[in-house]
């Protein structure tokens, strides 16, 4: 939030609109333990684009999976109504959720469940809630990287209060994801919103920390693409991920509450 | 958020569950600019109570107002499902608003349009967003009194973008609202979650900068009360709220982004 | 709802617009027991305001209070669509519940509870229906009013029924509610509708057969209020709501379905 | 309401649940004028049952009727929770209506527009509202008898208002409706509840003044029906809907808000 | 679907828009086990008409019949967006079902179930899905008659699968639906959209083998009908349902997932 | 449908669940023009996966592209409740739309709009409805598939009706898709649903008719998958629709009406 809790200040020498290098990631801030309630939770920040990750953690499983010895994660995404440029009607007052909510709350879930050992869990459920409180691009890969973090405490509440045995290995890679596009051609790394806007190709890549992939999802928004362009999305995602990863195991080697430095 | 927000540290002398006396609000921040897009926005912490309020600001009023001359102002409440002890579910998920979401968007409006004049506003809309982050007792209060330094600055931004003449005076008064309560016999200040619960009688009340009352809302959770008891939480609340009201007028001196300091 | 069903006619000196003195209630009449399938029923007038108030007694609670061997008491509100002047969309037809009928709902079964010992009830629930057949103002009031009836006709029943042991005192008190203004600086009781929307400042208060207060809801629709204006207000509303208590007390000594006497 | 409105008591020889004889209706009586507010209304009871029929007349016709010339009528029905013996769930609390609401609300629509000519209406809307307040079988045979009276008062209420020609006749005939079934082979006229529930084969009749019909809605309950019982239900069901043509006549001649005798 | 499925071709001799004479149902198909899934189907055509049924067979009834020792059959009818000659909304995407679909899917249940000895089919549940692929005048109807076949291959799939003794007989009798119309004072049996929307009376008639009635329907849209008209068409309905009871038995002589011949 | 609409048997050497080799496709049949009322339809079939793709063509764009010259085409993809094994209950019973549905919904509009000129469409609206009446597996690339004969259908249509100048190029490319999944190690194509369930990675790629890509959805079920897993993956994948663009070529070529080839 304020500008001190970054130490590092990315410097500006490329030539994207806000002066990056096409491989150069916005200045990334993730900061553990922001909420007192819950079990695990992290503000995280890319650039302008600001999520709140909350990991609650509850004893017993929902019940398709009573029985079952394992446990369940999943997770509900959403943007507070004036996140945007624009205010937009909240979906509570629709009474309805819209699809973009709906694929993104998924695709948060699957990336996590793709990195932790829900047999180790135990009967738990994890849920996380990735609110929006602030959009300016990528808020799907900041949420997935913020939940992460909100994750791991939550599994380290859940030791510490001996739900899960201290000695089971629960996480089992860590995971990242960012944005990746093509705009006049050029590959980039991690769009802002008014570069989102302009990408003809946009692909939001999910990494664990050992560099494979979790969620590939690249879309043709006008020309499709072809074999080299999405080779060389894959290259810089996986490179941009990999610097997420790092950020990661900073943040939860700081004390709670306190931010991370990143980028 | 971070501690050095707020520069004076209340003194914890008195017997209350967290240390005040029974005439002592907790730490009041409130951090203006909290949001880039918003035309208005706050931050604002009663202790531990923290609610995002952003204000929109759009030329043009509702159908049932074209023509009128006048403005309006609308607000919305809403909970993120971590912001409490347990987590919620989402009025999103379930599709529709409870009762208590609905009662408190409309106080807030209410209170509002009490301080405002809508003839100076000319045709123009200032749609209200209370998002508690947070909720440890008094989140409706929290909210009014952070909503109006996001109306305050919306009303700068419209005069500012030239939709309302600068020569207007369109706020008439400010407004801030706090709760208060009896527990064992005994009026307090600015409940917290845990004394909200313990509360017998429980008041809610929306105070201008001039003193005077907006709403009055005073329900009596165990036994009815007296008229001695509503006449000394009316003292209560009237001064909170003068205290109150110079933290709004503080915050709104400050350059927007920076938190004023409360108490 | 015949003339007939009541038998004092009100004297008419006043220059309210219906010819009432600022100190006098309407035309009140309980008619207990309305219905034929109900465990309690009224329909209580008050002017032209008419609501039809119906108490479920049913054996059991719901499951948040299983086994703590108290029971619970809540109520719903509505009104027919074309109880007012001009018809208003049917709210099943529109799918879901506007802000003000949760409002009303959640006043009215708080104001019931204040009065009833739920221990003494034991694990048993009465739920009020208070639908507005024909509104002209003061339908909560009436609402409130009329449920206290109806409430006490579905305790005696759950005696009768030996549902409930017939040496508990369940009702610790009565229950009544008026409405209050101010309309040119001259506060009002027992508002009718054309005086509700002249109203700068409204008040709806809910007092208890001993005269303390349940509910005081007070609300500036244009300018402030200030103490002395609230006090004023109050004292009208105590009076008003001890002559209520008087013709409910008359009502409950009628014989069921036969409309005792108002004013 | 009260009994003293009805001023024939129907002879009691038969051997029905109640004393009918198989060819008797219930007690039926008419209030014209219940609602203060509507352009029409009746309170409809036969026996138990009771309906507030309530026509809201409003200038203009749905947009996909605009500038066709001619008018529309349609009806909503719905039930209290707890008109029946058990309370049911609001439709609205639920969210969504039932089929049979739907069901019940489109064929009071249909059988009134038979009788109207939609021409001769102009581009007016007459909007009819059926409230069950109490419910003992026959509601939908009720609403509809009910709610011709409450027509035929909001087209007088449009030609005194000139919002119709006075020279036109707009209502072609009059409409009324009664349910018939068997019990024990057995054909029986006008069913009450505990009737309904027992018989096998069940039908609703709805017919003119003329006695030709508009709707013949036969079901079987339990065992198919052959010919000779159609015919015969036929039979005594026109003969009721006479019976009930002369019960609305004469409604229709007494001063409005006072009942009109009926068995 | 490809005209060869049907062997004979009606002669067009009549004088009606396709032909036909007024006696004359349209080519009727029956296709069953159209799905390799569902315990019994059917798609069935009634010229350009083509619904296609399912049978959901599965043990267990709903909670309210638990332990009755009978089973349940349920239906639910549904039109494809662009079953017609405009696309209509989806119902799913609308959020609610209108109250056509409601109505249409009680008819069908509730048609099933006359010809069904619940008790013989123990606690099993059937469960219909009708589902308009094209719609052409008599969807319900056409859905009636198919539905028959897909619940005969579900019951004979229950004692094959030895959830039903197969020595009891389930289905009693069989059951068909036709609809008939009276266009300029002609009566037509099984009425094409062109003439359905033509027709000044419309009648649905459900009947069972046997020749007994178990659904009649008849709706005046303009004029009202009289004695006459009703026995007229209730002869054509009568008959077209032996036709139609004719192939059902022939379809399910023949080998499941191959075309019965109609009309 | 019947086995007699596709002239190809395939070989069937392979040692997968249905004894296809890893890179053949199931038996795929596309019947066009298989709804009478819309303007283009398809009903596709991958091995059992049946698929009712229909194209409404309709005059005008929605309000937020009028005045822009160009045009629009959106998607709708839905499930019959008996298309799968276990019946699923329907979405507009339970009033509303899983996020799965909806994210296909979205992933066919987007890969319909990447192969045509809005700009050539002019302002005019084609909505593809894709409904599966059968589910094996595959549904979304079989959709798709199926979707691009419909709108290619309906774009012709648009031109014979003169809603299109004649000389546009509206297509600018075929578009078609299929699943590929890593299944013990090994890469296939066009997965059923047995190998859908057992596969660990599963991928969604939709290829124009040039090769190159509009989608690629990859997904790791359970393991995170290598670079090297997913150029296999892709180019397996980018063979299947290559095959597939083959028989939408072949089907065009067709009568309408007659279902083309298949492998």
């Amino acid at each position: 939030m304020s500008a001190d809790t970054t130490s590092t200040t990315p410097q500006s020498n490329g030539d994207r609109v806000d002066g990056r290098t096409p491989q150069q990631l916005r200045e990334v801030s993730i900061t553990r333990g922001w909420l007192d309630h819950a079990e695990g939770s992290a503000l995280v920040e890319f650039g302008r684009t600001r999520v709140l990750c909350a990991a609650s953690f509850t004893e017993g499983v929902p019940r398709w999976k009573k029985g079952s010895g394992s446990g369940w994660v999943t997770a509900e995404y959403a943007m507070l109504p004036r996140a945007t440029n624009t205010r937009s009607s909240r979906e509570s007052v629709k009474g309805k959720i819209g699809g973009r909510t709906h694929e993104i709350s998924r695709l948060i879930g699957r990336s996590l469940r793709a990195i932790i050992d829900l047999g180790a869990l135990g009967e738990n459920t994890i849920q996380i809630d990735c609110d929006v409180l602030q959009a300016d691009g990528g808020t799907r890969t900041a949420a997935i990287t913020g939940a992460y973090v909100a994750l791991a405490d939550a599994v380290t509440w859940g030791k510490r209060h001996t739900a899960i045995p201290s000695s089971r290995t629960v996480l089992t890679d860590t995971v990242s994801a960012v944005s990746v596009g093509i705009i006049d051609g050029r590959p980039l790394l991690d769009l802002e919103y008014r570069e989102d806007v302009a990408a003809g190709t946009d692909m939001n890549v999910v990494v664990t920390g050992s560099g494979d992939f979790v969620e590939v999802q690249g879309t043709a928004e006008g020309a499709p693409f072809d074999r080299a362009e999405l080779n060389s999305l894959l290259d810089l995602a996986v490179a941009g991920c990999a610097e997420l990863a790092g950020i990661q195991r900073a943040t939860l080697e700081t004390t709670p509450g306190r931010p991370a430095v990143g980028r």
